[in-house]
């Protein structure tokens, strides 16, 4: 199986990054959203990326993760190999991290394409998934910067879009990508749900590891150099990271490239939920649980929860009893030393509740 | 200050039973509602029955309990001694309870005023409360079975009512009991208040032990008959109890005598809760803490609590972190092994929950 799916020279790339504040207290800065399970399904979301990306790219596999998640990502997936894991000594946004990547890359193999997945998003119809990928290498080895538009299955304002613009020649289910689009309100997301020719950008790039120096060597040339330096002499790793910019790949680098016409776009349907809040990870295990109306969503041991009247989401970690009496729409998160209650309609307010903590001095709790 | 309060011959009885399950879980069967502090004051609300009524009855204080709970109670009044604690073998209801400490009271004192206040009740003002002790001995010396009348604060559905009739001769402040009426709906409630004849029956008898008995043996001889052997000879309160019948000192005697022109009512205006639920709960914390408009109230170790626009109760008994993100009304009750989530609308059926888990076989939890 993994013969088949294997593409020749396809590196994987994990930056695996982002507190995932807003799912506090489940997720927190030592044990982030990536390290977590979130589905149930007895693999964390970092699992299971890289399970999705296995058939694809074994043996080229690269995480890239904080020095201080190292450890963890080590423990849960000791197969990475010390080849497998690109630490980073601090957090400098996306371009950094892909960049390092890219650079190491670059070195590693002439001929390398790579993908960049983040470490905790869910993704349903793997098989779509890796099509898309397939295709989306074979347009990325002729040059260009590839990202994968995700069709949408509601008009969410949380995400960007990318717009579709003339076919790819050559490459069928490719495109040239007309245009990169900001997160939308609710009005212009109803639009371009109807609209039909936009779709989700879910951050996915696929690309020659030299292509993307090059183009980020256009817009930001000591950015692009002291990447290569860092590749080239990784001792000097400590001196130089903290001079790279922090900004994300977006901006650094895919909108100026879309300008210039170096994008395309390969449409794919898979299911894809970057799980930003209680809400949305209710919507997903919903849809995956097939639950029928009686009482809240569980995530973890069902036994624990007990319900009168209530509907929402339940996650008993903290090995506790929760009863919930005449609550709708109710979040319910019990971890060993927090409980957070909130409701799914107001469970992107639990970012603010982190600041609070954290401004109250509280950072052990986060 | 004692000399000065102290009434002679009055005896205080204190009921110590009831599991209070519309407060699970902060109330179980193992550590019922009047062994907790549900005031924060730093006393369970059966020690501070039993301070309100020290500077009455100092050595004169019985405290009427389930067998399982003698140990519990001694612990909180040490001062009890054993003369001050009868143990139930096992719980039939009121008129057992308060029947057995006035057959053991009339033997112990020819002279006993005895009177009954529940063990899990708050009370405010407690000068007006002394008071009104004060006035319903003189006229319980006279022979009357005399009930406290609380002024009524609000149209309450939870709450009995009786109906003051003609003045007492001889006795300030002291009413004949013209009936007793059973919990209205809400717009009976509503007349009553606004009527101003009626006062809510707080279930506080003060009376003669003696005539207590008397009265009761005039609609059940076997029970007076039974009580006077236990007290008699204590050693078969095992054979004897388990023949008494289960029956409310409402229903056995209260009612009848006021039929009979027996019943005299002391009208009151101290402040009384029965704290029924959380929602009550929550009324009296928030009257007794004054507390401005901002976050939930909280019933414990304020810094365990964090809020982002929520408001209602949270009582963080389990040591850990509560936060509350945009919930209104919201009840959450953390405990070391249960986790409580309602609203004040809904506390209610909080003992329909305790019921589920009863019926699931999860008794230890209850």
């Amino acid at each position: 199986m993994a013969g088949k799916l294997s593409i020749d020279n396809f590196w994987a790339v994990i930056p695996a990054g982002g507190a995932g504040t807003r799912l506090w207290p489940l997720s927190r800065q030592t044990a982030p959203k990536f390290l977590r399970d979130l589905t149930g399904h007895g693999r964390s979301l970092l699992q299971e990326t890289y399970d999705r990306l296995h058939p694809l790219a074994e043996g080229r596999i690269v995480v890239v993760t904080g020095a201080a998640h190292q450890h963890a990502v080590h423990e849960q997936l000791p197969a990475l190999g010390t080849d497998g894991l690109l630490a980073e000594p601090s957090p400098r946004d996306s371009m950094a991290a892909i960049g390092l990547a890219a650079a190491v890359l670059e070195r590693r193999d002439p001929d390398a394409v790579m993908g960049s997945f983040a470490a905790d998003h869910v993704i349903t119809r793997a098989k779509k998934f890796t099509e898309a990928v397939h295709t989306a290498t074979a347009v990325a080895r002729d040059g260009w910067l590839v990202t994968l538009g995700i069709a949408p299955t509601f008009a969410s304002t949380a995400y960007g879009y990318v717009r579709a613009g003339a076919p790819l020649a050559g490459h069928d289910g490719a495109y040239v990508l007309e245009s990169f689009v900001e997160k939308p309100s609710a009005e212009v997301a109803q639009r371009y749900l109807a609209d039909g020719g936009y779709r989700w950008n879910a951050g996915m790039f696929v690309v020659r590891p030299s292509v993307l120096l090059e183009l980020l060597e256009t817009w930001h040339p000591d950015f692009a150099a002291t990447l290569r330096a860092i590749a080239a002499e990784p001792a000097r790793m400590g001196e130089l990271w903290p001079l790279l910019p922090k900004i994300a790949i977006d901006n650094a680098v895919a909108e100026p490239a879309a300008e210039a016409g170096r994008v395309a776009v390969v449409p794919a349907d898979f299911g894809w939920d970057d799980i930003g809040d209680f809400d949305s990870l209710a919507t997903l295990l919903d849809a995956a649980m097939k639950v029928d109306s009686e009482g809240p969503t569980v995530l973890g041991d069902h036994s624990l929860v007990h319900s009168v009247d209530s509907t929402g989401l339940v996650v008993p970690h903290g090995g506790r009893t929760i009863a919930v009496v005449g609550v709708e729409d109710i979040v319910v998160v019990d971890t060993p030393d927090a409980v957070l209650v909130t409701t799914r309609a107001h469970a992107q307010q639990v970012k603010q509740m982190v600041a609070g903590l954290q401004r109250e001095g509280l950072v052990d709790l986060t």
